[in-house]
């Protein structure tokens, strides 16, 4: 996409960086060389340098002397005002998305959570659901989902391997209005290092959410774990 | 705030909730004992009990065994939708801001920064400014701003210890339109830990922005690291 006002390096720029965003080039593969850019978007050297040079500071290559430029393992930018399932947001990034249930209970009461500094209350009784999310096999988040089974009862016959936004839809005509969600920044306990696969200390992205149905109706509370080494979060502020 | 269809003991918890976020109950002093809630709201003991412990378990308070129910330490609910100065944000909190710069400097070039994948370029020459912010003398964050001179020229002319954004509107009569943003969990470094005086290892939240006025102009970039103890951000996620 062309940005209004932008010299020539940061449009060739931006085009490679969606190749990348789109798979065209996944990573470990080559960037194109400053003679391929040269020739295929007819430009100087120096834009051309300028390009792969900016490339790598954005930090979505990196440069292995006398050999080329390569890209970068990927970070997922996932919008945090958009309500998109996890299998989606993948496939929209051009990773194949995997979901492992982990384990499952039933809980005989309502389920509480405060979310912006206000208590909610997801109707009982709850399914309480563990769910490790993959992008091409990579683990990338973990998630527990406190729902609603007055909302939706019985939901543990239907198969919880994909989106359960869908099976909200489908199976229960629920139409999800908004979720109000919290973000902040953690460090990851050995649980979430174990299943994330990760062995280094790390830090991580903590999603806390409750879903709201048919008005004020509350569906499902959610407390998910991103790696905090593959997201960032983006978000359009406004007056 | 009556949330509809909840029960009472929802309804008075989010009325003392208020009260802590309003800063009538400080952190440290005493929420309403049991007996106090059962006089002023007209209730069972066992709603205010309840009340109490969800207070409690909600974190915003802890229980003294044979003293009483004490308020937490604050943490701060930052809209990640809403462009906000840290300033009136705090204000809004009930706590006293206050700004230190740190140091400042004039970069003879364009300012480059990626946010949601893509790259954006603040027009040179920068003014780039490091402050601190603190709350109750307390340091919550610091900010490193890269301020485009061309759209803001001898910004270093004026007090750069309150609201930027102030300026920018009353001496620039620039109208901010948006910041796009990205939100992600990092380790704080060395810098960090020493500026916001925490010593153990700790995280922290990172914020990168780029901020719009008059159409698609870039007028600043900013990098700033709050910390992981005291802030989550919220954001409301709709279709």
């Amino acid at each position: 996409m062309l940005e209004t006002g932008n010299p020539k390096y940061l449009t060739i720029l931006n085009m490679i960086i969606d190749r990348i965003k789109n798979n065209e080039l996944v990573p470990g593969s080559k960037v194109p060389s400053e003679n391929e850019i040269i020739k295929e978007y007819n430009v100087s050297n120096t834009t051309a340098r300028k390009v792969l040079q900016e490339i790598e500071f954005a930090g979505w290559a990196v440069k292995v002397r006398g050999k080329g430029t390569y890209v970068n393992n990927f970070v997922i930018d996932r919008s945090a005002a958009k309500i998109l399932s996890f299998t989606k947001n993948m496939i929209e990034q051009g990773l194949t998305p995997s979901t492992l249930v982990l384990d499952s209970e039933i809980i005989d009461k309502d389920w509480l959570i405060t979310v912006s500094g206000k208590l909610y209350s997801v109707p009982g009784p709850i399914y309480k659901l563990r769910r490790l999310r993959l992008a091409n096999d990579i683990p990338m988040m973990h998630e527990t989902r406190f729902i609603s089974l007055s909302c939706c009862p019985e939901i543990y016959e239907h198969d919880l391997q994909g989106s359960l936004y869908r099976i909200y839809s489908e199976k229960y005509h629920r139409i999800i209005e908004k979720i109000e969600q919290d973000l902040s920044a953690i460090k990851l306990d050995e649980y979430s290092k174990e299943k994330l696969g990760i062995k280094n200390e790390t830090v991580g992205l903590k999603v806390e959410g409750v879903t709201f149905c048919d008005g004020e109706l509350i569906l499902e509370a959610e407390e998910s774990i991103y790696r905090g080494d593959k997201y960032k979060f983006s978000v359009q502020a406004v007056p």
